[in-house]
């Protein structure tokens, strides 16, 4: 094939998107590989590596014309690219540029936290297209975020950037948060989050309520309950919305961003997520943040491919 | 005068600091003159232009050996230096680089706001020497702050970077701060914020207490009745370090600065500041932001005028 290529490449905790694409930043083919963690997860990389290179192989691809390969990790990125402990993977301190770079006869590469990716991906080609600075927040099993100040990714200086996840939302709460602190924004506002603030309700409410308090219940029977009307449901998601709506305020109020959007398994509940956000953000915003838009992510759980490619081209 | 040279002006609501320094950044002389609010503000930029040409002319400086002039104000700044309604100077919408440049025959002028300028003068020559990523916090009639990162200023999309008096912190809070919000931060942390927060305690302690709940009632008697172990002052002091500590959290865990430098007529009770806000930060900050050095500010009145002329040299 004619032309410049680059790879992006998702690396989650049990699977490893792949896109191989354009100048343009257009995907031309995806695909997938399992991620093998066993035995701290040494066959990842070297994975990676052999399925690129069966790609260019395949595609007859000459390695001069490929641009750089860019790869977000579940993980804390230092600045140059150096992951630091990265738990789901089994890594500890892995300088992923170099090393893949080495297997794959020295093409360039990039390494971003994954969280941060689906900030550029979105800001590229979804829902943060046009805005310079924007916060993205994905609430899936946890909370996760991703910061951008006029372009540029914050990774913090310990790989920390927008762990927004773990901001201390509730001095009174008596559970302790997967991160061993207790009250974070993770334990009411992800999908666990909000099933278990659902649960604390159900326990409580005379109400009558079409929501059952057994396995099933999960954030998306909570916000489709919500729709229909339900009223414990309703406060369910009031109440998410509350804790998340001033939580943003908090953040904005110091990093002023023009965006806000919200992506992850969450946020597939539509307009309903970023109304009742929205709802309680403005009246606890600083004045000249009020105006920061709101809205929902666009590429869904292609977003951190779009964002790693971006890294290269 | 041989040499180059540069002006740093920090601009408040009732007197203009002026310096001359030379290209290493060492301060030659400092002046004041009055801050003309009158007539929203119009004498302002004349005025400094007057006092910095008679400057010159004493000094029998060569223009083309001045490199530039930073100046910071009290209010929001865009990026680009304009200037976005500076209430206390009574300026709504004003271009201070352009105009400013325009009465001194072309010099090269650069804006910043107080806040920022102050985060930039610790940076450089105080409490944050060393860091690159850093935010300085200053405790005095409000609660302001400077976020920098990488070394670049957070100037925010509506110059509303670090505005961190205005986060939410207490959503029970009765009464409005002068934002017109309830429960900011700057209504417990300012100095006006902890003698609010005292006089509700010493309204319904029983304790014997040393403090007495009149005019003289500051900061600066709580302090100090804490450091002679006033039980009453105690409880005050930590109250003030709990919200402000728990704030700081909230922070870094979105922007994982290496330091907190924290300033202002507050920080000037010394150690005392800092321990108690670093006894209530370290437990609620996300596990990568523990290592943060919080530590007291080194310039005084005087960190903003080196900021300012930090931007030009």
């Amino acid at each position: 094939m004619a032309g410049k290529y680059a790879f992006g490449i998702d690396l989650g905790g049990t699977t490893v998107k792949e896109g191989l694409f354009n100048e343009k930043g257009e995907v031309l083919e995806k695909w997938e590989i399992p991620t093998r963690t066993e035995e701290n997860g040494k066959n990842i990389l070297p994975d990676i590596a052999k399925s690129l290179k069966d790609k260019i192989k395949e595609k007859k691809l000459d390695p001069s014309d490929i641009l750089g390969i860019g790869i977000d990790v579940p993980g804390p990125v230092l600045d140059g690219g150096i992951v630091n402990n990265c738990v789901n993977l089994g890594w500890g301190v892995v300088n992923v540029p170099q090393e893949l770079s080495g297997m794959l006869g020295g093409i360039k590469v990039e390494a971003v936290n994954d969280a941060n990716a689906a900030a550029l991906g979105e800001q590229w080609k979804g829902g943060g297209r046009g805005f310079k600075s924007m916060l993205m927040v994905t609430l899936g099993t946890g909370v996760g975020g991703g910061l951008i100040i006029n372009g540029k990714i914050v990774n913090g200086s310990h790989g920390a950037g927008a762990e927004i996840g773990h901001m201390p939302v509730n001095p009174h709460e008596e559970e302790t948060c997967g991160c061993g602190k207790k009250g974070c924004l993770e334990q009411y506002c992800s999908a666990t989050g909000i099933v278990r603030i659902g649960r604390k309700r159900l326990e409580k409410t005379k109400k009558s309520t079409i929501l059952v308090n057994n396995e099933e219940l999960s954030a998306k029977t909570i916000f489709d309950a919500a729709k229909e009307g339900d009223e414990v449901a309703k406060e369910i998601v009031e109440e998410f919305g509350e804790i998340l709506g001033r939580a943003l305020a908090n953040i904005t109020a110091v990093t002023d961003p023009e965006a806000i959007v919200i992506g992850g398994g969450v946020s597939k509940a539509g307009d309903i997520v970023t109304d009742v956000v929205s709802r309680y953000y403005k009246p606890n915003a600083f004045h000249a943040c009020r105006t920061c838009v709101i809205k929902l992510a666009e590429l869904g759980n292609d977003a951190g491919m779009y964002g790693a490619v971006k890294m290269v081209l």
